[in-house]
């Protein structure tokens, strides 16, 4: 057997022992008893060990020194570019560092949970720092081997192929339009009658509701399955998709909306490439496409008054018993509720006209933490300069609503927040391609036909896995990135 | 670190990894959807081989020699043992005719399924023969290592302990007076007037039936869940135990003894041993006393008069609203539904009377075919003839309900029958012995008071997980086994 078929071999093993570990921390999520945790996470650590052994094993790396590569074809070559970039993402950091980081996090995190609800900067800060320090020595790390700035290896980590100069250009030129357009979209908010539905939604209404639209934008039920978690997520894996959501009794536009935003997400991982689903380049490209792909769904179908006009009836079909006020899921309502658009503090409350003004003040700090210009005792203070800039709001003396409120940095996520602005930068201009070689998109959407756009999804973003970076992927599928299509997404929807 | 403590740290390990094993295969049956099952079923693979190489890693045959067992304490020693007849029962079968004999097994399961359906003893006799060949090559390895006979070395595998000897006096005693029992049993029931409950049962209101009864009965939701699934079985984790059962809408009673049946097996699983409870001797000891810990529940408790006069009231709560005929949840209706007795070729669906026979008859003919001394070829012969015997029934050209009726040979389980017998068996002993240290147990039953047999029960059994042996656990909790008490607990439930 040659070198890159061990390769191949070794990562389809660790591939499936992935799987495992993703059904079960589903199961964990949505069924396991709370009685069951203590032994969980042993087990759990016991197959995590086994995976990272694995995964770090010195074998890997002479399997790759030894492979030809001129006799490999395009995708084995993609291949062995993933498995490379895997390889050194897990070896490359010493072992001891590895283990601290680990710790730190978990420390930090579980101070995070409690120190975030006390609404308690002090406490919660030095458990941040010690992250923050094991993190930036991570990085330089990992940085040297790739050749990367700390924080470009941070960027890479989650979305292949992004560097800090992509995303400074994409957010510079967000950042000049933005404040303004959010303005211009709460004054015109101001001419909306938008009426909140009222009323008990049963559970098991929602979710056939839920479940008939899934349906109709081609997740295979075959392959997949809806439930509910305090958390929602989409997990499993790419034959076994695993959604959730949490349903509230008083209001079901926000779970339905989610639905079908974990919806995109589950279609991607549906639709990978079958003849490649147990290596690294069949998985999906990374967290921006994959991001793109949920707002594709959500944001630029979901949420349209085409995607609205055909879901009314159905809206009407599964609820209209519990509801009080029924005009309230007429279209051009529903719409209305649709588009929603607020200045506030939480991130993950945002509509997708302040969401980019979340990520970009998260993005220009933690650039800063990781490059050693911003000191930790600084942070709440210019979270509030950039908080006041970007959305008039406040945070002083309110860190649990401010630069608390996140998980992302204390359990180590730095790098991870521009993926959301990506996808939604990316997912604009898909549709907007995909648009232009289907001129009736947005008709066939009206009629509750995907068909279409799922054919060009797969042929465009779907089927590729990780063949290319996140970069190349865009670049092929459409243009280089840029706000241009984003912005005319939201002044089209906000402002004409 | 010393040997022993060594070995303790592997089987840790090996038992988590089998923890998660038990969890990913209760999810296959019970929420995975059918287009994931070639995914994980590699996952699988792939994680059984990782827990194969672990049980049979010759470290472990190493480290057992180096124990000083003197330094050990009485659990520890037992743990040793518990050890080395694991790792002898894996490591003693050489590899290739392990290789051999799964994938036999898996061919044989899948005609098995094809073939009885169609009542094809001709297409499916050769593929038992291969079966049946290396699992006596098998035996043979593991009966050499353990200094037994090959079926004994077969029963040893799952009840630790049990021989022919013990098995054959017991099942003769049973032998000499089961036809006549049954007889007997027959006849008084004419007289009876059973009513069958009519109506649909919603699967929701037979839920909240049996949720409350396992409760009422100890079961923990705190460490378990009861699910749906097609095959109902116990499954999870000591500290997470899943039940399933499956819900008929015209007939309440049965899914809800099964239930009750599979709550006699969590209570045992959850009421393992918390200090040992990721080593080989905190687990169960062998399917003879797990059997009697669900036939504890199910015989000597749910099936009689007092529960059922305690359920009486909780069963009309629940299904009232639901049943045609109401007369038939009453108390004395219900006691008489649950010890219905009929003559009948299937096992599974047999009475606690007549289930001794079908057992028999088993045991009867593959300690013979083990032995060498009866050919494949004569089994639909003898089953008919044993069958005439037992039950007075024919199998002639229907070996589709005879011989071919179970899974347990086509999957190499030979050994495994006497369990349920002797399950029966031990129940009833511990039960007698039980009343006799609690003579009011019978009127606590009554009242819906299980504090005291819980107690008893976790005094007797379940603390001691596998300590001792099969047959040390029953000595000690009451005495030798015999069909003494099994035979008082029928005269007095179907005689008297």
């Amino acid at each position: 057997m040659d070198a890159y078929q061990k390769l191949e071999n070794h990562f389809a093993k660790i591939t499936r022992l992935n799987e495992i570990q993703s059904i079960v921390a589903w199961d964990e999520a949505v069924v396991m008893p709370e009685g069951g945790s203590e032994s969980r996470n042993q087990a759990m650590a016991e197959l995590s060990g086994i995976v990272h052994e694995l995964s770090t094993s010195p074998q890997i790396g002479d399997w790759i020194e030894s492979c030809s590569v001129e006799k490999l074809n395009e995708w084995q070559q993609a291949n062995l570019r993933e498995i490379k970039r895997l390889y050194i993402q897990r070896a490359s950091i010493p072992a001891d560092l590895n283990r601290h980081l680990v710790v730190a996090k978990m420390e930090c995190e579980q101070k995070w949970r409690v120190a975030r609800q006390a609404n308690d900067w002090k406490t919660f800060a030095p458990a941040l720092q010690k992250v923050l320090d094991l993190t930036r020595e991570m990085l330089q790390a990992l940085g040297q081997k790739l050749n990367l700035a700390p924080y470009d290896a941070a960027l890479d980590m989650h979305s292949p192929g992004l560097n800090s100069k992509t995303v400074e250009a994409l957010f510079s030129d967000i950042r000049s339009f933005l404040p303004h357009m959010i303005g211009h979209a709460l004054d015109r908010q101001k001419n909306k009658n938008i009426i909140e539905p009222r009323g008990h939604f049963p559970m098991a209404a929602q979710k056939a509701l839920a479940q008939e639209l899934m349906l109709a934008l081609g997740f295979s039920k075959n392959n997949g399955r809806l439930d509910e978690s305090h958390h929602p997520f989409c997990g499993g894996t790419p034959r076994d998709v695993r959604i959730t959501t949490r349903y509230r009794d008083h209001e079901f536009f926000s779970s339905l909306m989610g639905v079908l935003h974990e919806t995109g997400h589950a279609l991607y991982e549906q639709n990978l490439p079958d003849q490649w689903l147990h290596q690294p380049v069949g998985a999906a490209c990374g967290m921006s496409i994959h991001e793109s792909q949920s707002l594709f769904m959500e944001m630029q179908i979901c949420r349209s008054p085409e995607f609205l006009a055909m879901a009314a009836p159905l809206i009407h079909k599964h609820l209209k018993p519990h509801v009080e006020n029924p005009e309230s899921l007429n279209p051009e309502n529903l719409a209305n509720l649709a588009t929603i658009v607020k200045r506030g503090l939480i991130r993950v409350d945002a509509d997708e006209v302040t969401y980019p003004a979340h990520v970009i003040l998260r993005f220009e700090i933690e650039k800063d933490m990781i490059n050693g210009k911003l000191a930790l005792k600084e942070l709440p203070e210019v979270w509030n300069e950039k908080m006041e800039q970007l959305l008039g709001l406040s945070t002083v003396g309110n860190d649990k609503d401010g630069c608390m409120q996140d998980v992302h940095w204390p359990s180590g996520a730095f790098g991870y927040f521009p993926a959301y602005t990506f996808g939604a930068v990316i997912a604009a201009q898909l549709f907007a391609q995909m648009e232009k070689q289907n001129p009736q998109a947005r008709h066939q959407i009206s009629q509750g036909e995907f068909a279409k756009i799922q054919s060009w999804l797969k042929e465009n973003v779907w089927s590729h896995g990780s063949k290319m970076t996140t970069v190349e992927l865009v670049n092929r599928a459409s243009k280089p990135v840029s706000a241009q299509d984003f912005q005319q997404h939201l002044q089209r929807r906000y402002l004409s």
